[in-house]
Parts: structure tokens; C-alpha cells; sequence
């Protein structure tokens, strides 16, 4: 959580952030018509409309409200239409419904926004004491602009005209090669995991406790889509033996046989980016997998996902660098230092760890205890940030999650075995 | 069909008719933002853009490129995007995902109906003999006008703010009466049906042909909310006896216990409008009710629904009039004269008659064939028009059909027995 | 209904007919073991068990509790259990989870109906004036006798050991050859349509009444595998032009390629009989249709479908004489005879005909009044009986009915067309 | 795996435990008639002769037909019929439809057992090297005998006459109280975990490796149905707070509100058992739960599930003694000894443990690879064996798994809490 400083200091520092993180929200949405920040392609996803006033309501309802009373809320409804799981602030508009939203339109939401931002600029001078919840509810906001960009390319993908956010991004005639495969050994041994307490984290990275790792390796950077297509080649998505079960029969149920926005036009791979329709660049990381295609690649590979801890052991000294939203990219980039580990950016890593709670671990007080707990059913953690994470928002300790089967977030794999 | 007249005469009249009809299409959109045009509430509706677009693609695709070629086409992919059920024209965009194309922007397709209005009418000039489909794409464009308008109470409908296409009509308050309920006698016999040949008609509304009918009686108009409320209040809609077999299971599994869009607010009976929530005027005739809802009332009601046929005997000698969409108050009206049957407008009249091709029947030759025929399986006959229906496009052979699950258009009912 | 006849030959014609009615379900079911007569592989189908204690069930609840009263009931569970859909004699079994009742095995199933026989017995003689019901009890049973057929081939159709009712009819060996296709015409008028009142018909036959038919011909046959396979091979079920839409989204959702139970072994068309699997004859009616697939085969053939008015009308001064169950080959024969037209036996023929009720229908009063009214909607009108119907239980104006997507019966199509 | 032996004492003591085994799987089945045996209640669960002809199949397949080819297989088609899910031996027939399979009946199976162990007989004399999958196979098929119970009685409970399997079993009546909710506390450290390698254990226990546990507490005997009761009682199935988010989800959706087969008869509660339906023992075990509720009710109760490794490393020196199938009971049963700690039968106790590999964890070579790897991904660790467990299947390594909405095995929960 937020440390200590000198109230002036802090509360400049802390106006600074606030302005940088809300700026950029709003900037991710610029390209957008009102009907782009409408729509919702899936239960999934959200509108792009639902993150910019959901992320103000998490704001007015856990600061703004407990201060100033119910009369700071910009509009009477907007708690039920943009609460989006706390059972405990009340009931809520149906998930997948949020796309059928027309109303209010993405100008009042902006409105609603400055709103908030108006009386969060007070709060910060009036009630210093009561921004306990700001760290929190600057990371939800960053959460939510890296779902507003996933969410968007899901939508541009229905798209028969295949819009683009960003239409002037073409990364894919660089002439760049991926490292070579090679593999990094770590001796394991009693190792810490989790949160050590400086800076802010979320409660499911807490608390720190100790595990045995036995010797394992790592390979040094993630699996391209040059790899994929080996897979892919050599009937990788018809072949049971590679796959979980339950992995499989979504597989078949789905009918997936390449990574989710992939397709051929006469003959050459495409995927579909926040750039629009560009060939698949073969150097770069495979992403749009699920955990269950990762898992089944693995095996293939005859390898295995890393453990979040063997993750986390491994990636605990190095700097959280590499290629991140702020590059502007949109798209991971190739990885192509030989004598480099690739631990952070570019994708999200499936490791073959579900989300469980550490031991010992407890929720915070209040609403925003459901913030993990929850979910600490079915989903399997994810590693590193990617490609559209903003940057200061990573740490070695940070968890991700979702369903093994979901495929639209930037997700993509590193391979490890047994020494 | 259109009938010959003298060149400038006809090409003026043509040309006044054409912008009349569409001038109204954009008029109803008029209020719609671009996200209201864009979502799609359920797959049984389209967007307001779509609706929009979809009528000009008809006259582009039959009239405009049969003529001038490919070349007069506004974009090349608009014709997979907003081809409706054409099978001999192509493909097209999944109809559940109408809602996801975000783009073009409403802005684009106004662009559309403009580019298209203007080649019409260079059309109208240069082309008079290639005319003929004229009738059809403007009768066409006025149903769309009246599903642009259903379509945007159900996507309302969806959203808690409770949006209003025109927020300032309440007709709610007005102190009518509705009519005695009476029942006027009719003796049937060897009768003729279907449309005379003189002005344009639906290809379903021919041939003319003789059938026999029994001597039968009809109400004098049609049920009202009142009616309909000692119905619920009956257990009507608990009761299975009333109920054909497949209806009853689909009100249980749809969990209907009133007509579509009523809510109580403090025990008072509510429903939605194109014009908000407002109170139910239990005078005025039932609305956004099932053939099965219908029927099953009719049956509680100790009487039946008509057939088509009888309905087009009773009504044929009286003149279209009644509540059209020109009113502007998309909501019937109360109907008071005691002296009058009322057989148009306010609402759709559910008939007995599943919709089956007329004896000799024969679908218009080429794609256009597809309008009508293949359609012809599970659907009901509706009678009358409605509220919504624009006043010119009705007359006594007109013939509207929905399946029988189907409650948001503004359709009711009217009694009918046996003497 | 039945009529009056002296007391002890009517009783004694009365238990004749009611024996052989009753000894003839037993038979059909006299191969099966406690398992097959168990089974449910649909929704649609039901239990031979279930068959033979349901129509028993009728004549317990209809006919000898208004007698005897509750101490004449078998099993106190038993109403639960086997009623039907009869709404107004209380709850019942879930359909789907008919197959789930293992107990009472077909055993105790049997001795039900002995316990029925023998009451009944003593019903006909002591009490002749409460058998009204009688003639009704005995149709319905037989109609299900045709349904334990019917489900029974279902059921086996699931197993890959392809288990066989009756092993050792093996018709496909028959060297004979189908009538060339030939037009009888008939010209129309007014005409009566409807059952005359002479003997038991049901309660949607009539009442009698007028109609008027334009001239029409009609095939003399049913349409032939061989012609099948045409349509087949002319890409018929890939062609959306030949079918009504909701057919041909059926017929895509479905994989619809061939009739059900059609594989080919070695590029040779089989089908699975109640006789096991067997060649395709191809020069027998084609069977298992559904209604979308029999109207987009005459679609194709640029005929359609008969109307019921017309086919009742041609069929009308027909002796009921065909392939009827008697014959114990449960599978349409081949139609030889130029000379003839042939309407009754074999398959039933799909029309063009919604199963509505006849201008002043009333249905039966009491809880037998839900026997046909009920389903007065959605489904459409076969005629003429098939294979598996009891030769005496079928006439002129039988109206038999079923959903257009149903394929299971022994269903399939006479050509018709305009004149 | 199986210790080597002298031949003579090694083939007498396998046959004899062979013979045990199989008999064993016969009595279950004894009361079953053709139709019991046949049908199949839901996906989840298999038909009675089904498990029995499987559990023969797995000698056939896996150790006959390697040593004495395809000759020595009863049928042809068994494999496809009978094989369960290994991809490697070839298709299969789909898992839903196997209650359709009416043949081959409950006799035929019973002779291909007698024919599989008359093989297999052979085989112990013959080629004692070939029987190196014999403890597998035997330990399979005490699965299925678990699996046969749990189907049987999911079964019966679809059928309103309530079958029971031992219609002589009545517990309820029985005085005894359950011991009082007590804590027992276990210091933790680096423990070892797995199966040591001393007898038989499948491959998922392996390898054995150290762990680190904090300290923790476990309940000294499972949750009762009084414990329950008060959960229900305080709205704990409705109260979103207790619960992970998909598991309230799916509460609401299935409409959960008490444990499966709960019903109240004039206000008392009742649950069926496979002696039939019988009134709650209030002191007994709680049972037919899911992961999802036993995991609200801890988090109700202010505790949490143990790790497996918690369980394990406290149950390590525990002899597997308690109530298993052996009893006949087929119910929980009052744990009232104050002085002990229960953790074995009666019920199987969920942990909060995602069933994953071990460390180091490799699946056995071949097909039966597949038996327990495929499945690591979303489901939930069982520990302890159940009333339906054979005694000498247990083990304190031993790893039982289900997804966790599953409800329909013997299922319960002991708490744990941290220090």
C-alpha cells in the first residue's frame, strides 16, 4: 500500500499519478465512435463505454462515497449499470447485457469521468487520510485499459471491414529473427515467493511464504509463431495424445486449429491486430492461445509449462522490461537477443499453476476483498504482462489469471522442463 | 404493379413517392445516436443502421446494378454486409452479429441512402422502363420502417435508464373510453379473397380466389389491456386448458405472465413506449402480445380468433383508416365509437391462419422470388396494421406474418364466432 | 362413435375388437427384453413400456375409474406416471425421463394390463352404457402401436450392433420395379371434405364441410428412393432456393444429407429397418422425411405438395387397402401397378397443410377434449397411413400430424401440381 | 506395483484376488434387473452393465490381447463399446449414449465376463511375466464398482417409485450422536507427500517430494447434516459472500438449495440412499455435496478445506479403518468417538487442492497413460475413500478427483483452519 511521505509532497505525487493513469484511459479510447465504445462482442468482454465509467465508479463508490455521501454520485443509476461484480455494494445490470447499453452515450460518460476526476482532485487535498484505496484503484483502472484493448480487437475482429485502433502500426516488415531456442537452468531449492511489502500489490500476491523448487530449466524466450506452425503442421490440433481432456474437447467443440485471429488469405497466414489485418509475422511470439493450447504445444514439445513459483524464482532479479503498452505497439515484438532471458511484455505466459490462495492468505476488509478471492476457482495463472500491460503496472509477483480456455487476451507460452 | 402513365407525369410522381417514403425512413432515425442505430437487442431485430442501409442496398442490388453495373455500388462489401436472406444474391454477415458493426458509422450510411437517392433519381429520368421493382423497394422500406421502430422499443427496452425515441408524447392521461364490446354479424358464403390486381401488392396476396365461409360474427375492436388484465387475474396465463399445447410450454419456459414490457411500479401496472414508461391505459387495445397469448385468451374468452379470410371479407369495404404510424404516437389509441368496427391500425390482429401460400400461387421471378415464399412455414397471419405502420402501405388483402412466439411488434387481438 | 346394436352381440363384437386390439400391442412387443422396452433415445419418442401401460393407463382413467372408482386402479403411482399430456387429470412424469423408469420392469407391465383386461371385461358386460369411450381407447392404442414402431427403430438405430425386431424379413432382394411416374387429374369444384359420421372417426375430422378445390393432378405414387437420389445427387439439400427458410436452416443445423438412417458401406446405400440393416431399395417410396425435405423435393421436381382438401378429395371413393402393419414387413413395398393410384400404406404423405382445426370444430368434452385440439398448431397434415399403421384403423379423411422437422416416422410425398 | 513373488504362492494369491475383485463387481449388481443395468441417468454417470463389461475389457484389451491376439476377444465390436476414453486403443462409442445400448444384455455381459476370466485365469499360469498391469486392472475396476453405487443410486433417485438396491437397510433409526466439533492441531514443517513405493498406487501419487507446511488445524471429523442444516438455515445457499464466484453462479442457476436428493415430506427432511428414501440423520456426515458448496460452507463456518498435503500429512499414520463398502451400509455413519480422528470412509472429503501433477510427475507408458494424466486440469482432490470405497482401495496417498459442480458421489468435507 502507499507509504508515508510529507503531506504536500504526497499529495502532489499522488495528483500526478492519478492525472497519468486516467489520461491514459482516455487516450486509449480517442479513435473511438460512440457506437466502437458501445458494443460488446461477447459476455467476456465489455464495452469500452462500461471500462471508462466502471473504472470512475470503483472511485466514487469506495472514496468518493464513503466521504461525501451519496449527493457526490454523478447519477443515481450509475452503480447498478456500472458495478461490475461486488455483491456486496448491490445488485447490478446483467453482464452480457452491458453492450445494449446506447445510453449514456460515450460523451457522458467522459462527463462522468471529470466528474470523478474533479472531486478525486479535492479528496487528494481534503481528506489525505482517506486515499488508502488509491494504489488499488489505480491498478483496477490499468487492469481495465489493457481489457479495453483486448476487448476492442475482439470486437474489430466481427468486423467484416476489419477496423483498426491504430490504423498506421505496421511492425510486420521488420526484418528481425528470434533468438535461437536455448534453455536457462535454475537450481530451485527452498525458495520465497510473493509480495515482500514494498509498494503496492494485490492481496492474492501475499503473503510471502516459502516453497521447494526442484532444478528445473527455463527456456530464455517465449514460443514463436514459426514454432506454432509446427504444431500446427504436424496435426498438433488433431492429435489427442497431447492434450488435456478437457483441453481437447474444447478444442474440437470450438473447432480450433490455429490461434484465435488467425486466417489465410491465398495462402499466407494473417492474424488481426489493433493495427488491422497483417500477416503473421513468424519471428514474433505465438499469442490468442488458451492455457489448454499451450498445455497441448508443451507436450508436443515434449517440455511442460513452468510453475508460477518456478516463474517467479527465476524472474525475481530482473528488471521488469520489455515491450509494454507504452511502446505503442500493440503487438509482441520479436525476441531477438541471444543471450537474454524474456521474462516481461510482449505476452501474458500460461504457467501450470491454477489460482489458488497462497497459505496463510486473506482478503482485504470490505467490498474490494472480492476483488481475487473469488476467482480462485478454474482459472490458471498467467505471468509477465504483455504487449498492451502498461509498464509500471508489472512485478515478478504478479498474478494473473483466467479460464484455461479463454484466447482473446495477449497470452502466449514459455516452455520449461525438468533438469 | 405500377401502372403506365405519361412519361413526365409518371417519372414525377415516381420521384415525389420515392422521396416521400424515404425521407420518412430518416426521419424516424432522426433522434438515434450512432450507438442507438448500431446495437442489436436480440436476433430477431436488426439496428436502426442496418434498417437504414438495408433498404438502399435493395434498390442498389435490383434496380441501381442491373443497370449501371457494379460500378454504381457505393462500397464493394455493403452488399455482404446488408443483404438481408437473398440467397440467390450471396453471402452475407451472420444475421446475430448485425450488432457488432460498429462501422460504417450512421454518418457513412446516410452517405449510402444519399449516394443511392441520387442514382435512383438520375434512374427515374434516363431509365423509366427499368422501373418496375419501384413498388416493391418502397413497400419494402416501409415495413423496415415499422421494424426500425419495434426494433428500437426493444433495445430501450433492455437499458434501465429507460431511453424515449420521442420523450414528449403522453397520450396516457387523455379520459377515453373504449367501445362496448359488441359483436357484428357477417353471413359468409361463396366469397372472393385475396388482392384485386389494381395497385401494387405483395406476390402472397395473389391470386384472387373463391372460399366458402360459414356464417360468423366479429368484434367491433379489439381487446383491450382492461380485457386482457381480468385474463391475468383469471390465472389465464397458469391455466392450461386454455392454451394450445405448444404455447403453454413456451409461456412456462419463457416465464410470460403479461404481455411483453409490463412491469408493476408500486402495484400499479406500467409499460414501455416509444415515448417511456407510462401507465397502462387499460382502454386502449393490448399490445406486444403472442399468437399463443392471443389464442389462449380467446379460448379463456369462450371464442376464437378469425381466420384470414373472414377478416378480409368483413373488412374489404371499409377504408384503411385508423391509428397509423402518421399520427406519430406509435402507442393505439383508445377505440371509442360504438358505432364503428375498427379494422385498421392501432394494432396487428393475430388471425387463426397459419401463413400458406394462396391456391395457384407463384413467387415473383429472380431473387426478389425470395420475399415472400420462402416464408411460408410456421408463421401466422396478421391483419390490419398498426400503430406503427405507415398509413399508405395497408390495405384489406395485405397480409403480415410472425411465428407464433413472437410478441414486439404491436400486434393484439380481435374476437371472432362461430353463429 | 359406436353405434347401438343389440346388447349381447355388441358386447360380444365389443370384446372381440378389444382383445384383438390389446393382443396385437403385446405382439409387436413380444422380441423385446425389460431393456429395449425401456430405453427413450429422444424427447420425441417414448418407452415400449411406457406404450403398453399408457394406453392401459387410458382405459383405467377414462373408463373404469368413472365406474369403479380409485379402488380399481392398479398402482396409486401409476396416473403419475403414464399419463401423457393430459393436463386436466393432473401432474405427470417428465417426458424426457421416460426412459429413466427401469421400474416396474415389463413385467409388472404386463400384468397392468392383464389387471385392465380382465375389469375391462367385466366393464362390457356389466356396464354397456359407460363403453362411449371405447372406440376412442382402441384408436388410440392403435396409433400407439404404430409409435412403439417407430420408437423401437430409433432406438436401435443408436446401437452400433444394429439390434433387429424382426431378424429374418429381409425385402431388399425383390426384383420388382416402381410404376412408371404418372398425373391423374382431378377437377375440382366444390367439394366435401371431412368425416361423414359413419363410424368412430376423431374429433379433428370434423365437422363435414364444403371446400373448393381448383383442378390439381396428382402423382399416382409416392416419390422412390431412386428419385431421392437424384435430389440427392443434384445438390439438393445444398440448395437454399429449393427450400422454405426455416427448412433449410434445419436441414444445415442438423447435417441433413439423406433421409435418417441412410449410410453408405462401400459407396452402397443402406438404411436401417426393423429388420436390421439393408440395402436401399430403390425402387421403394422414399421414408423418413421431414416436411421441409419433402416440400424442397417437389420444389425441385417443380411440383409441390398436395393439399389434405385435395388429397382427401381424390382418395375419398380409394378402398383403404395398401401395406398396412398386417404384413409384418414394417417397410414401404414397391409401388408396381401402372393402373393404380396408390394413397394408402406404405408411408405417409407429407401435405402442404397445417394441422388446423375445421371451420366449427369443438372438441370432445371432458379430459379427452385435449386429444387432438391441443396440438392445433405448428404441425402439419400426413395422410393414408404407412407400414407400421393398423390396416383398420385408417380412412379418408384420417388426419395424422407432426412437427415439419420430424423425420422418424415411416413419412414421405406424392407429387401434386397445378393444372 | 506387484512384488515379485514364487511363482507358485504369487499365481495362487493373484487368482485368488482376482477372483475377489471380480465376484465382488457381480454382487453388486445382483439385484439389478436388465433395465437397472441398462439405463444411464445422466452423461456423468454409466449403466451398471456397462461398468461391468468396461472393467472386463480393461484384462481384454490391456493384457490379453497383447499376449494371445485378437482371437481371444469375445465380440468384435466390445472395444468400440466398451472402451472408455483412451484415444490411443481407437473410437469409441459417445459417453451420453450409452444408455441406448439395450443389447447386449445384462446375460451376454455377464458371459464375457466369465469369458474374460476364464482367460484370465489362463493367463496366470501361462505367462505370469504378462501380468504386470493385473494390480491396475483390479484397481480399476474398484473404481467402477464406487462408480456403479453412485450411478445406481443417481438412478433410482429419477424414479418416483424409489427403487432401493437393499431395501433392508435402515440406519436413520439408529441413537448415536456425533462426537462434538473439535480441533487437532498438526505443526507442519518440510513433510514428505506421495506414495513410498511399497505396494500398489496409481501413477498420479508419484513421485514422492517434500513440501512445506505451515502450521494448521484439522477438524477431528467430517461436517454433519445438523452442521449443514444451519448453514441452510442461515442462508448460506443465498448468500453470495461465502461463496467463489462460479460456484455461486452455479448454485443459481442449478437451483441449489440444499444437498442433491434433499427433499422435505410434510416438513421433514429426507434423502435417498440406496436402501431408499429415508428421513436425515441428522448426526451423520453430510454428503452429496460439491467442491463449491463445501467451500462456502467453510468460509460460512469461518475456516477453509485442508490441502490434500495438510490431509495427507496428517492422516499418514492413521490405519485406513472406518465405514467402506465392506459394511453394506452404503450410508455415512455417526463418527462419535470424541477420542479419534475420522479420516477414512463415509464420506470423501474435498480439499482446496486442484488436481495437478507432482513434481516430476511422468505418466506410465502406453495407453494406460492415460488414466490419470488427461484429467489434471479443473478438477478438485478427494481424500479418504467413502461408504462406497472397497477397504483395501484405500491408501493415505490416495488422489480421488471431480470437477467441482460435481455432487453425485459420496461427498463431504472435514475444516481446517490456520493457527
Amino acid at each position: 500500500m502507499a507509504q508515508p511521505q510529507s503531506k504536500d509532497a504526497s499529495s502532489h505525487a499522488r495528483l500526478e499519478r492519478y492525472r497519468a493513469v486516467r489520461t491514459q484511459s482516455e487516450a486509449l479510447a480517442a479513435t473511438l465512435s460512440d457506437a466502437d465504445a458501445t458494443a460488446q462482442s461477447m459476455p467476456d468482454a465489455s464495452p469500452a463505454k462500461w471500462h471508462l465509467a466502471h473504472t470512475s465508479w470503483f472511485f466514487e463508490e469506495f472514496m468518493l462515497a464513503p466521504v461525501y455521501g451519496d449527493a457526490v454520485r454523478f447519477h443515481p443509476q450509475f452503480s447498478f449499470l456500472f458495478n461490475s461484480y461486488y455483491d456486496a455494494v448491490g445488485d447490478r445490470h446483467a453482464r452480457p447485457m452491458r453492450g445494449l447499453l446506447t445510453r449514456p452515450p460515450l460523451s457522458e460518460v467522459l462527463a462522468y469521468r471529470a466528474h470523478v476526476d474533479a472531486h478525486m482532485t479535492r479528496l487528494f487535498d481534503d481528506h489525505p487520510e482517506a486515499c488508502g484505496l488509491l494504489p488499488l484503484g489505480l491498478a483496477h483502472e490499468q487492469q481495465h485499459q489493457e481489457l479495453l484493448l483486448t476487448d476492442i480487437l475482439h470486437l474489430f475482429a466481427q468486423n467484416p471491414l476489419r477496423p483498426a485502433l491504430k490504423p498506421d502500426v505496421n511492425l510486420q516488415t521488420a526484418n528481425l529473427e528470434a533468438a535461437p531456442m536455448s534453455w536457462q537452468r535454475f537450481d530451485g531449492g527452498t525458495v520465497r515467493i510473493g509480495h515482500d511489502e514494498t509498494g503496492f500489490a494485490f492481496d492474492c500476491e501475499s503473503p510471502a511464504h516459502d516453497v521447494i523448487l526442484a532444478p528445473f530449466e527455463l527456456a530464455t524466450r517465449a514460443v514463436t509463431n514459426r514454432e506454432w506452425l509446427e504444431f500446427i503442421e504436424d496435426d498438433g490440433y488433431q492429435t489427442p495424445s497431447h492434450w488435456l481432456s478437457d483441453g481437447f474437447a474444447t478444442a474440437q467443440s470450438e473447432g480450433w486449429t490455429t490461434p484465435l485471429y488467425w486466417e489465410t488469405i491465398d495462402g499466407v497466414w494473417h492474424t488481426l491486430t489493433l493495427s488491422g489485418r497483417q500477416r503473421v509475422n513468424l519471428e514474433a511470439p505465438v499469442t490468442h492461445i488458451s492455457f489448454y493450447e499451450a498445455d497441448a504445444f508443451a507436450s508436443w514439445a515434449k517440455a511442460r509449462l513452468p510453475t508460477e513459483q518456478e516463474w517467479e524464482w527465476a524472474a525475481r532479479n530482473t528488471l521488469p522490461q520489455g515491450t509494454f503498452a507504452g511502446s505503442g505497439y500493440y503487438q509482441p515484438q520479436v525476441q531477438t537477443d541471444a543471450n537474454k532471458t524474456y521474462f516481461y511484455g510482449d505476452v501474458w505466459e500460461w504457467t501450470a499453476s491454477p489460482f489458488v490462495p497462497y497459505p496463510g492468505y486473506r482478503p482485504a476488509a470490505g467490498a474490494v476483498g472480492e476483488y481475487n478471492g473469488k476467482f480462485m476457482s478454474g482459472q490458471m495463472v498467467l505471468r509477465g504482462g504483455s504487449c498492451a500491460t502498461p509498464e509500471d503496472h508489472i512485478r515478478p509477483s504478479y498474478r494473473n489469471f483466467f479460464h484455461p480456455d479463454k484466447r482473446w487476451q495477449f497470452s502466449g507460452l514459455r516452455l520449461a522442463r525438468n533438469v
